[in-house]
């Protein structure tokens, strides 16, 4: 089942780029046109592109307008030096998203690999390869939808936190993407959407997808969830990851645990979607992964106002991490793993 | 143990109301007086003062303003007229809070006990009714307090949920004042606050409780409580409750039923703080009690400003209910309360 997604954050013309600004959601939806390195630069900067995969292929475009406006007369070592210049440049927009260094450290890789070659050979191959990883990601977010399908009954009801959709990804994003598949299969009564406090991603960012996607959904406070479950009105659960270690331990926006949690004591599915990539076989539990501890503003204030009193100790965690034995399975672009993790995750990358 | 609580939320002062306009914390501290009846009135219904008991209390101390106007020579027909032109008025503020009701009622009923009295004698029973609802709600918010002393050991860190302090009840609050005792025997270690979406309770009213308590506290989004947990953080969870049925099944602000679970799944005790009227015994159990649901503007909307598309479908019920069997223990002025609840609930009555 091929169909196409309700909308693209992220569209290459060729020669200039078009993005939708995200920082102006859900109130308007306005196309910007990017023409120049720069410009994709402050926009991945300020968080008009965002999701880790969305970053990286707005980051490959970038390069690309970039090495445009140089000479096609400069020599190999000029050329690369250059290339070179553009990639830490734009890697400075967000010096921690992985993806967007990968993006970047590919296509630097792929004119090294190919340096017999003219200057512009190299800049038609570094095009080739900036929509080979757009299409790639467009690609993984299909099959990871796709293969979500045979854990989805009739007339369900999903409940999902954050944004795991086309806003953040190539196309049809990951968690986001299975819930896509299923409105399509007609598999889908209700979507239950958290809002995500802090960042109110899910009120923002997930709702408005739905929205587009025409997909019947209802918003709820995070602390609400345990309710509706309680009320037997969610039949599945589904949210993204940052980070999956080798057992299965997942770390994914704060709340992805309590939601892991109430599902068991509810006895309702709750899975994770992500690429293989999540993936880290480097480490062996989810006690090796540090947590990061955010800025107190985004809890003690709303935009400019502040909402609890001056002084006020904030614990801010961006992620949590669930332990592999509360997943009822992981999704990803290969297919479906069940526990026991430690020995099915290990079969796929001994593969 | 006595001591002062932080703060006055609520000050008669013979002939005006003295409050601090709830409104304007926890950025700014502004005490208010209150002249005449209409003026009560007035904030109530614009929540400077809130909270089922505070409201009583403000409602009953503007019934007192309201009769003081009143000529020394009514006859007692004409008297009892205008106290019930003034409680109806009073009660009009907020219709559908019960001590508000519950406090005008009383006043009423006193007036009408004593119609043998003159007037001038009235008005002073009235006045020292007034002061009698708030004397006896500070009286039995300690009690509540000290009670709950013995359900807390030595450097305990607790979680709370949601504002139960002195700034909705007469004095020290209920689930609060076990919090504000604990730490005055020198047993609390620290205070986790849920900042309680929608409505940030937590954020804007019990960190501001917490500060002028000089107790030390974090604050966290509802859904960071159960990571909380997880890593051995939390020692108790202590909430409030609006309606407790003859099984222990009790309502409170949506979250709780949350926290409940996630306490279970970590083995914490939970526990809830309430005044003995809050039992109604004439509710064999939770499926009795109906949801109310609130306005989707409080999810949708941070004050003017859209947070979700617009469209919307939210479900944003104002409270959830907790199986008693999650309930570690009761604490209510009179004492303790443990399970079986259906048992000792229908002891305590009666008795």
């Amino acid at each position: 089942m091929n169909f196409t997604a309700p909308f693209q954050s992220v569209v290459w013309k060729g020669d200039h780029l078009i993005i939708l600004d995200q920082t102006l959601l859900p109130e308007n939806e306005s196309m910007i046109r990017l023409d120049s390195t720069d410009q994709v630069w402050e926009a991945i900067k300020k968080l008009r592109v965002r999701g880790a995969p969305a970053i990286g292929i707005a980051a490959a475009y970038g390069f690309v307008l970039g090495i445009k406006t140089l000479s096609d007369n400069l020599t190999f070592d000029r050329f690369f030096a250059e290339c070179d210049r553009i990639s830490q440049y734009l890697n400075s927009s967000r010096p921690t998203a992985v993806n967007l260094s990968w993006a970047l450290k590919r296509l630097n890789a792929e004119v090294y690999t190919h340096r017999e070659k003219t200057v512009t050979e190299l800049k038609q191959l570094v095009e080739e390869t900036a929509i080979a990883i757009h299409n790639e990601d467009r690609e993984l977010c299909r099959k990871i939808g796709q293969n979500g399908l045979e854990l989805i009954r009739e007339k369900s009801r999903i409940l999902t936190h954050c944004n795991t959709g086309g806003l953040a990804t190539g196309e049809f994003g990951t968690a986001f993407s299975v819930i896509l598949h299923a409105h399509h299969e007609d598999k889908l009564e209700r979507v239950w959407v958290d809002e995500t406090r802090p960042l109110l991603q899910g009120a923002r960012l997930t709702a408005w997808e739905l929205q587009k996607a025409e997909i019947p959904f209802s918003l709820q406070t995070d602390s609400a969830a345990a309710f509706l479950m309680k009320q037997g009105k969610v039949d599945l659960i589904i949210t993204g990851a940052d980070r999956i270690t080798r057992n299965g331990d997942t770390a994914n926006k704060i709340g992805t645990y309590s939601l892991a949690v109430l599902a068991k004591h509810h006895n309702i599915p709750f899975y994770v979607a992500a690429p293989y990539s999540t993936i880290d076989m480097s480490l062996e539990s989810g006690n090796e992964i540090e947590i990061e501890l955010r800025d107190a503003d985004e809890v003690s204030h709303f935009g400019e106002r502040r909402t609890a009193p001056e002084g006020t100790d904030v614990w801010n965690p961006a992620f949590d991490v669930t332990p592999g034995e509360l997943i009822t399975a992981i999704i990803i672009e290969k297919g479906v793993i069940r526990p026991d993790y430690t020995e099915n995750l290990k079969k796929l990358f001994d593969n």
